[in-house]
C-alpha cells in the first residue's frame, strides 16, 4: 500500500462511526452513514475503489443489499461496467439463483436474477463490510453458479480479528478500503 | 422536455422489464434489473438525473433503500452532494428519526438518522418508482422535519393512472425518467 492510499485509509477510517450495543448488546457496530454523507467520505471510497479494480477488465459490479449499493453503483459506472443485485429472498421479481449460508444459529439465504450474470462475465463482488464472511462466500458461489468468474471481492470495512472472515474466500482477490480489529 | 430527452427516455424505458404477477396476482411489476445491467442503462439513468437537478444546489440525495441507493449514490457524488439512507425500522444503527404512512391494510415506517440532514441542507429525495406516493410524503415530512428543504423528488418509473402518487406530492418539485400507466 503506497503513502497516499495510506493516508486515504486514514481518511476514511476517521468518518465512520462506532455505535455501541446494536443490533444487540456488545456488538460495536461499524456505522458507514457518517462516511457516505460526507462529499468527499463517499466519492474518495469509490475512487480508491475504482483504482484497485479498474485494470481487472470487470464486466459487473454484483452488490449486496442495501449499503452494498450506495457504493455498487458508482463503481459500476466508473468501471464502464454493468450492475447486479444480490437480495435477501423474494424481493428480486424474476427467475432467481439462490444460496444458503451458515450463521451463528440457524441459516440465511442469498438471490440473484438467473440472467444478472452472463457466461464469461468478469464479476466485482462488492458489500460493505466483511465480518464472517458466509454472505461473500454465497455471492461467490452464486456468480460461479450463473458461468461467471470472480474477478474480486470488495469491502469499505474489514473486521479483523476473531471473525476470520477472509478464510471463508481463500482463493479470491479480496479488498478492503480499511480495517477494524473486532473488540473481544 | 427536448428532443433528446424524449429519446433517451425512449430508450430507458426498453430496458425496464415487466414481471407478470408479483409481488402478487395482478400486478405488473416494473424490474429496473435489466436497466442496472446495462452499461448504458445505469449511466445514462444518473446522467439525465443529474442533468435534471445541478443547477438546484443540491446539498444531499437522501434514497429510499434499496433500489433507490443503486442510483443514488452516484447521483450524489457527480452532484457534489452527501448521501443519506432512509430506511425500514430497526436497520439504522444511530439515533433516527421516524414516519409512519398508510398502506392499503396497515401502516408501515420509514426512518432517518437524526444527524442525516442538517438545517439548511437542500435535498434531493430519490426512490426508483413512484406508485402510491406514500413513502415519497413520509420520505419529504423526515427531511422537513430534520429541518431540511426538500429540493425535489426523483424516480427512475412514475406509475399513471389509478394510483395517483403525485397527489400525495402536491407542492413538491417531482420528476420521474420514465412514465409507464397502471394496466388495470
Amino acid at each position: 500500500m503506497s503513502f497516499s492510499e495510506k493516508e486515504l485509509e486514514k481518511k476514511i477510517l476517521k468518518k465512520i462511526r462506532n455505535v455501541p450495543n446494536f443490533p444487540k448488546e456488545g456488538i460495536q457496530f461499524k456505522d458507514i452513514s457518517t462516511l457516505v454523507k460526507d462529499v468527499d467520505g463517499l466519492k474518495d471510497s469509490v475512487n480508491f475503489l475504482y483504482e484497485k479494480y479498474r485494470d481487472k477488465g470487470i464486466t459487473k459490479v454484483a452488490a449486496i443489499e442495501a449499503r452494498g449499493y450506495i457504493f455498487g453503483g458508482a463503481l459500476a459506472i466508473k468501471m464502464g461496467a454493468g450492475f447486479v443485485m444480490m437480495r435477501k429472498p423474494g424481493k428480486l421479481p424474476y427467475k432467481t439463483l439462490s444460496e444458503t449460508y451458515e450463521l451463528e444459529y440457524g441459516t440465511d439465504s442469498i438471490e440473484m436474477h438467473v440472467d444478472g450474470i452472463e457466461k464469461g462475465d468478469k464479476v466485482l463482488i462488492f458489500d460493505d463490510l466483511l465480518a464472517t464472511g458466509g454472505t461473500a462466500k454465497a455471492a461467490c458461489n452464486l456468480v460461479e453458479k450463473a458461468g461467471g468468474e470472480v474477478a474480486g471481492v470488495g469491502f469499505v470495512i474489514e473486521l479483523t480479528g476473531s471473525l476470520h472472515g477472509r478464510d471463508k474466500l481463500v482463493g479470491y482477490d479480496v479488498f478492503a478500503l480499511v480495517k477494524i480489529p473486532v473488540e473481544e
